[in-house]
């Protein structure tokens, strides 16, 4: 058995419990042996009490130890770690491998999706992100990931900063442009469910059509007159700045092509 | 039976004369007698060539004309209809009512979803916003679209403009923000896929969470050290731009909370 421990009780290490959890219940080689956390409460529906801990000095032996804590406090949690040489990866997209602690073996494991406390997801489609300072370990990392997902990948530091942010631009800024649709409609007495099926076709879209095949629009086909109206239509200064910064890019692509 | 004519051949017209046939096929009230295209050849892996002409002169007689062709040429398609005193309605989300000739009835018959060429889609879960200028047309305009689909809604022209407008945030601007997530992705050799499975997290969040209760990312947070490093990690102008411009805005509607 390998065995690992998750350090950390948010949204991340909980989704990572969970899953370890379901691959033990399915026979797979990966036994998680301990969670530690400072607040053990938010875990007791998650794992039995005697798993949990809040104490450095008894935390237990592992092949793994994965530092599931929020991207500042994760150098500071790796250098109290009362032990060396043993292998202790983050979850984080935007966090440097070399911000763990000097005392043990680093690495990242990363799984790329958005998390909400509210809505379950199927970890076996996440994809996640490995790295590793040798070859051994990552063989580890690579046996552990595949537990419990379906798409692992080996992907460096300046490849998961880009993956961080390209992922900023398709969750958090395009979110963002739903809450913007949101308010117009309400601005306007139209309920947002009309426009669901389009948001969610969009998104479908992208899974048969590049990016490139799927744009439509006022922007893309250089229709000034709607485009003009448009702009009339929205009273919201700061929608009206997104609004002409995005029909420009779109312009600009179309030009470039 | 209720006799309807569709205009045009472009990808609304396509999609709706499968839909039209499809509901025929089960046995619908709704007759798609005729479609009138310059472009006949469009049309023939679609239906039979006795019911597709190109000429006014032999346009049939129906309850309902739809005309299903490009923004722009609306108002001068409307105006050629060889009869007076009938029902036509257009299927833009950008296009007044008015925009239609005096000559006949006017009323709107817009679907509310992006259509692909080599994409099919459900038409039954398809929003359509019907408009009209009185109630007798508006029922024989609700018997029709709920032919097609089970999203049927009274929408009048203010309402279609916001709706039109807010499509454009969740539909295009939300493509192209994939876009360029993709072009980052391809910049630093990463593959797209790897960020599919958050794509569609993303847009299936929107289903059972607010867009608010959804936002989550480095802006909502207000995480400083992350921003700055995305901001100097992106080279292109253009991206940067966008970067900082959405950045604002998702901490600017925080702090209106």
């Amino acid at each position: 058995m390998i065995k690992v421990i998750i350090i950390g009780s948010g949204n991340v290490a909980q989704h990572l419990i969970a899953a370890f959890q379901d691959s033990q219940n399915l026979g797979s080689e990966i036994e998680l042996v301990q969670v530690f956390s400072r607040q053990t409460t938010n875990l007791s529906h998650l794992l039995d009490y005697d798993k949990i801990t809040d104490d450095w000095n008894t935390l237990a032996e592992a092949d793994l130890y994965i530092i599931a804590v929020s991207d500042d406090a994760i150098a500071d949690v790796s250098s109290q770690l009362p032990f060396k040489n043993r292998l202790v990866v983050h979850t984080s997209g935007s966090v440097s491998l070399n911000a763990l602690d000097d005392n043990n073996r680093k690495g990242v494991f990363y799984p790329l999706q958005t998390f909400s406390k509210n809505k379950a997801v199927d970890f076996k489609t996440i994809p996640i992100c490995l790295e590793s300072e040798n070859a051994t370990d990552f063989q580890l990392l690579d046996k552990v990931a595949k537990a419990i997902s379906d798409k692992v990948s080996a992907i460096n530091s300046e490849q998961r900063k880009a993956l961080h942010v390209a992922a900023v631009f398709v969750n958090n800024f395009v979110n963002h442009l739903y809450e913007i649709g949101s308010e117009i409609c309400q601005e306007h007495q139209v309920p947002f469910e009309i426009l669901k099926p389009l948001i969610a076709e969009t998104a479908d879209k992208i899974m048969v059509l590049t990016p490139e095949e799927a744009q439509t629009g006022p922007a893309k086909r250089n229709d000034t007159a709607t485009i003009e109206a448009h702009e009339a239509f929205l009273s919201n200064e700061n929608y009206l700045t997104i609004y002409k910064t995005l029909t420009q890019s779109i312009q600009h692509n179309g030009k470039k092509l």
